[in-house]
């Protein structure tokens, strides 16, 4: 760069003086806490709240915001001089619209929207490049633990092969309280429900829907790929019942559901569920609604991030985050070509790991015999059985754990013995996570 | 910015197709490593090695790099068309001189020097600034774990108030065997010597100054503090010993070498130093030459980070991936006044809290009445006394825990304690960490 150039940047500079406006699109229990943060920042003057855009917004009001255009029409926002607008609605639409309209528009992009980063990062990066603007969404992954921001910069020169975590605070709550306490899935669910920690309609978290979007935007980070999140198997926790921990138990593990990601040349293996897990491993000690990332890179080794994923403050510091990051480099955007377009990846979901089955029968002589002949036609080694007492014969629960196996396998030979009429319940299988 | 710039930073930027040329100052395992996983980066055409600079220069040559100046000469790089000098030669002197020189002729820095960023972090940093260029030293704490750039990016959001981490590898090394083994101090250094994980000299290391070095880099970042290094009271793990590890044992503890700092409005609180630490915290977890640290935010709370402290790969990632950043945005300085002029804070290390006496005594009636009685004088209130059987009247020892109570109160007792003929060693005593 020449010297004049540089000059001319550093005078521009100077010569902006007043701080960044930021508009706040969505101001619940999110969005509120970004502005109080932005407001209790002592010393800090690059920031400033210059609209909050809210349906209904006279009920949104708060005293302590100076200055601020209070309005429920997102046109205002879009047609004013706010250099970045803060997209914290949820959902595709209007959020993907909004923000596309923003950066065509001049203003940088903050979002907390990972189901918008999961199906349109990629595009809407893309169009941010164009306008040569800035979309940030560092809290679209694990809320306030840095993991995007230290995969993009902190890692940036390994050559990450792995990603593997706890994503969802609200399963982890659930699992957790059935570990700890022994509740059914439904009561801890209803704990969790009361805590705060789980919406009324939950499905979005316990069937791995939440889990997997976030893992898509780590794959986009990490590997660059372009994924779509329904090419992910996802697995519900709904299933598991108080004695599948009790069996983990038994096993030395507990169960977690864990989102993993690897990339092997342009292939990727994911998958999004349940797993027995060691209790050695660092992934069984989270409990509750923490978070927990690992990454694995072939320089680097394993690096682990913890901390708390979800909530209002730590949303909110990842947000407020991005703020300082876009407003240090606003309307400087980064040197192109730092990021190859992504690569769409064919994803494999199809994992050969050692599996849990349970199965609760109407117990008679020959049933083991029966299972036994299905897995060995179908290639499948038995490693162990369980049987813990305690159970009635009419509705008896017991384990049978596998030796290393392709889980499509695995499924084959579960649906062939779907059909044998001493079983009470559909066979319920989890890997057993190494 | 007015439209037209933007542009011409655009135009600018698309004539720039040259990768930007990086000098590598010090070719041992880190600057090799980093050279190595340059040339590896397939499809990343940003960045280049033009220049190796290294003492007899022509025994380091390698056939792996394409097109780089080798030189002994310093000279020859900072009168260079480098971009990016990489500082890896370590010291005070001359790698600040050089560092200096390089910023003032409008080459960006990047290094792994923690001891030049402990003493000189702050002045290097408003150089930078001054000559528009980056200062990038995210490899001068924990190696390949991203905690510098998660504290300076993911994290900025936050008003953090605490930073607690085991950074120093060989004294994990040398406890976490001590641990395992029952070695004493003197074979775990050994072995750690034989493992490449000590140096022949360990005494930066087992000391604590290297940990501390760390520590007030962290402390830079995190807080924003100009920390005099020498200001931070710091205690070796020379003295641990087997009987100390299998009293931690019964306490349901380990000892770990913690370095810790918090700060409260202009006070910080810091020291380094063998502590007891529960065997449930994750702190107590790391093993080998991992490295942790856990950083406490108001508003996110605990974000805990772990992975490889040290090694030329991990540090290399950090190194390569500060020159990512660099590149990105090369000649274009962050906007001014995102960081404060660094306060120089005043630091106490006297922390309250509970602590762990071991004494060696030659044994004969009377000894605990006499210390209890001088505890009592100091106000210092006696936890527990364990003592466990095995050894002989000559040579007993014994620990004493204590309730919480400021160490420089307890030093005062066991100063006065120290002309008492029964004891057969000098009391040696640790914090018990919460």
């Amino acid at each position: 760069m020449s010297a004049s150039l540089a000059n001319a940047i550093e005078v521009h500079h100077l010569h902006r003086k007043e701080p960044c406006k930021i508009a706040l699109v969505g101001f619940g229990t999110v969005g509120s806490a970004v502005a109080r943060l932005l407001s209790e920042r002592t010393g800090e003057h690059s920031l400033r709240v210059s609209h909050v855009c809210n349906r209904a917004v006279h009920r949104k009001k708060v005293d302590w915001l100076d200055g601020v255009h209070w309005t429920d029409d997102i046109e205002h926002v879009l047609d004013s001089d706010a250099d970045v607008l803060v997209e914290l609605v949820g959902g595709i639409e209007p959020a993907r619209d909004w923000v596309r309209r923003a950066l065509q528009s001049g203003k940088s992009v903050v979002t907390a929207n990972k189901q918008l980063i999961a199906r349109h990062g990629a595009e809407l990066m893309e169009l941010a490049r164009r306008h040569s603007q800035h979309l940030a969404f560092g809290a679209c992954v694990a809320g306030g633990v840095p993991v995007l921001s230290a995969l993009q910069e902190g890692l940036a020169g390994d050559r990450l092969k792995k990603v593997t975590g706890i994503l969802n605070g609200t399963c982890n709550y659930i699992l957790s309280r059935i570990e700890k306490s022994g509740a059914s899935f439904a009561e801890a669910l209803v704990e969790a429900q009361r805590a705060g920690f789980a919406e009324a309609d939950p499905t979005d978290d316990v069937d791995g829907y939440d889990a997997r979007a976030k893992l898509c935007v780590l794959a986009y980070v990490a590997f660059n790929a372009n994924v779509v999140p329904e090419e992910i198997p996802c697995q519900s926790i709904r299933r598991i019942a108080k004695v599948d921990m009790e069996y983990a138990d038994v096993l030395g593990c507990t169960i977690r559901q864990l989102s993993r990601v690897a990339v092997d040349a342009d292939r990727l293996q994911a998958a999004v569920g349940p797993v027995l897990v060691s209790k050695q491993s660092p992934i069984a000690s989270v409990v509750g609604s923490q978070n927990l990332v690992v990454s694995t890179g072939e320089f680097g080794g394993d690096t682990v991030f913890s901390g708390f994923g979800a909530g209002g403050n730590p949303t909110a510091v990842a947000v407020v985050s991005d703020l300082l990051q876009v407003a240090r480099y606003l309307n400087r955007p980064a040197a192109a070509g730092h990021r190859a377009v992504p690569t769409k990846m064919t994803i494999s979901g199809d994992y050969e790991e050692p599996h849990y089955v349970r199965f609760v029968v109407s117990d008679r002589p020959g049933i083991l015999a029966q299972l036994a002949t299905v897995f060995a036609k179908h290639e499948l080694n038995i490693d162990a059985v369980l049987q813990r007492p305690g159970y009635g014969k009419d509705c008896l629960p017991f384990v049978v754990t596998l030796e290393p196996c392709l889980a499509s396998r695995l499924r084959a030979a579960l649906d062939e013995v779907a059909h044998f009429d001493f079983l009470a319940d559909a066979p319920f299988e989890m890997p057993i996570f190494r």
